[in-house]
């Protein structure tokens, strides 16, 4: 019998959901893997075993069980917990205790997920980096911003978490530690209660051992069924390279191989190429991530800049400095290209495209570049990734599938066909 | 010589950086008149005059005065401030003190505003209302929920005030308290520190004495000129009467002077109908208003539900009992409403049409309805209502003017256009 902490999140909530496993027994095994684990890898921001105990207690006390009944979440630190400390990867916020629960944190609790701890974030989801370790080699980055909720999925400590995108931060850290990683559309899950840094780009979204364990935790924060379903027949694929000057070596050829499993399995996969309002969007991304996040953080630049790093008020600085409607042509750049996307991919199911530039870069110091992710996330479509094998150092590849806006039962289908053609 | 607390925003700031008034002399002016007039009006949430007069003396030592120096601006209390309470219109949230202001209160602040005090919100900013009554008659409602923003500039005890809008609420207590009110394109301002119910539909904006005042205040938050520019010539408008079942009988006829004015001074005013898109967008309004809401407010529904006023309770248990998959549809219908409503007023400088059903309704307990509002707010269009006329129990009246999203700067000077030949 499988060891109950390696089970998927389907396979344990079903059997919480039976009486033939306690949420209890299933937080013992999992807090076995964390206590191996976690001294390497460091994905916890905050980390409460009592606490997590007294949840799988709850659960096993409640008359009925949710769709994430015992289920251990994690929640990346930029969404807050009544019970936890929230502290956004910053030094301003240290020991900050928000009054309630962002709203997926709720709703997760709701279901009846434990929320294992607080994952570690970058600062405030950007660039700077906690101590997170790749649980694949703890040399190299979990990549970023959702490093601990990557890492802490990758390293087997966590069923599901929360992670957030506002460039590449859920695709990149999930391609890079072997989790399956899941941006919704735009607006699926709110964002109250979350440390919002650019309005028109951060989306909440999660890490899972699975599609269909992802696909069961949208379904459950939702209430519409995300599957996966069945497949149908194989897909009509697009293949977008993207920014290929950015990537590692493997990258190429990796995706070839992708490209030929798919096709195998009885797939299309055809090289397209994106309208130029997707080229000009992609341009614009730095201008509304960080003229919006100096918004955001307006408090904080003006009252603690000192605790900010040094990246972060050079980043800061350089928004302030930029013309406001530069920001105001930036937006409109986004919308050019979410206007004409879905006819530009017309006659295909779905994107295949890398998740990320390659294996995750030697070190902790930098989480990599999000260019393979910056598009979708500003086109607000749905995007997995599936883990697709490993590259030269042994560590894991992605390959991200992409619907338009709005199809994000279909964005998962595919990602499941995928992973089954790749075998 | 006009009595400092008399005058405009545009006035008092200028004569503080020419140095000829003192920020602190305009506090005590401000001061006499909210000891005058709060205790019948009661439009503060908090309210600290020593906080504000340390903040007075704060813009009077600074080298440099910011285009809102010494202002007296109110911050409805949805929105975070460092310094005081932000309670949120609910017991839930009695007492919190955030660690930062939200980010349009910080921007106001680096532009020199005095933040003057947090303003009555109702519940949540939806529909159980404070204590707050009309600064033209007592008896009667300031409209919400933005209420203690809107009779606060109404009073003449602020200069500017902070709304927020999810159906009517800055517009409709604005026309109520004889303000102007300006709804900016949804996103203009940051909703970062803002206690966000409907992701799709919240939008911030600012009560103002004058369109030239509410122009400065958007200059200053965002950087871009908002005019009001002088307009070049009289403009084209479109006449959208809206949901006239549900106005009083003076809103016929006012309509009818405001237009007749506006063609005296050369305008043609034109009656159109909007595209059924917008009805079936009109009809799709509370379902992601009350959907989105009961997304954010997953905490207090679970952990405080008894310190939810009955109505909350009510409009939050249907809206869970709801289809989720109503939500994505009424979304559809803003997307596609708001796809062609530019084409829709083609050829018209902007769209004319109601602030409200009438004059403030009788009684406290109602905040009136937000009929005459809630498709603008979904359009994500600019609005301004400007103050015109008064009814027949002697209360303001309002008149609206709407441009398509992205054309703030147009619909400020429409309005004022509109403001002059109303004379």
């Amino acid at each position: 019998m499988t060891h109950p902490a390696e089970l998927s999140a389907t396979d344990a909530a079903s059997r919480i959901a039976a009486g033939t496993l306690k949420a209890q027994e299933l937080a013992e095994a999992m807090l076995d893997v964390i206590a191996r684990r976690e001294p390497g890898v460091r994905a916890f921001a905050h980390l409460d075993p009592a606490l997590v105990r007294r949840q799988a207690a709850a659960v096993d006390a409640a008359p009925a069980k949710g769709k994430l009944a015992g289920l251990f979440f994690g929640v990346k630190d930029v969404l807050d917990t009544a019970d936890q400390p929230s502290q956004y990867g910053s030094p301003i916020w240290a020991g900050h205790r928000p009054r309630t629960d962002a709203s997926c944190v709720a709703l997760a609790r709701r279901a009846g997920a434990v929320i294992a701890g607080k994952t570690v974030t970058t600062e405030f989801a950007t660039r700077f980096p906690g101590a997170t370790t790749n649980p694949h080699n703890a040399r190299h980055t979990p990549g970023g911003s959702s490093q601990g909720s990557a890492a802490g999925v990758g390293a087997g400590m966590l069923h599901l978490a929360f992670g957030t995108q506002t460039a590449g931060s859920i695709i990149r850290p999930a391609a890079f530690c072997g989790a399956v990683g899941f941006k919704p559309s735009y607006g699926t899950l709110h964002r109250a209660g979350m440390k919002v840094m650019s309005e028109s780009l951060d989306t909440i979204g999660v890490m899972a051992r699975s599609v269909a364990d992802a696909a069961r935790a949208m379904s459950a924060l939702t209430g519409l069924d995300h599957g996966p379903a069945e497949a149908p027949r194989a897909p009509k694929l697009a293949l977008v390279m993207g920014a290929m000057a950015e990537a590692g070596p493997e990258t190429a050829p990796h995706m070839e191989r992708v490209a030929e499993a798919a096709r195998r399995a009885g797939a299309t996969v055809t090289p397209i190429t994106l309208p130029a309002a997707c080229d000009a969007a992609f341009a614009a991304h730095a201008h509304v991530m960080h003229m919006e996040s100096a918004q955001a953080l307006a408090w904080e630049i003006d009252h603690a800049r000192a605790q900010l790093s040094p990246a972060m008020r050079t980043n800061m600085d350089w928004a302030m400095a930029e013309p406001p409607a530069k920001l105001v042509e930036a937006r409109a750049a986004f919308a050019a290209a979410q206007a004409c996307f879905a006819d530009a991919i017309a006659g295909y199911d779905a994107v295949l495209t890398p998740s990320a530039p390659g294996e995750a870069p030697e070190g902790i110091e930098f989480t990599g570049t999000p260019v393979f992710n910056t598009l979708w996330t500003l086109l607000h479509t749905p995007c997995v990734t599936i883990p697709a094998g490993t590259g030269p150092r042994g560590l894991p590849l992605g390959a991200q599938i992409v619907t338009p806006r709005g199809q994000d039962a279909a964005a998962l289908m595919w990602a499941e066909w995928l992973r089954r053609a790749l075998g």
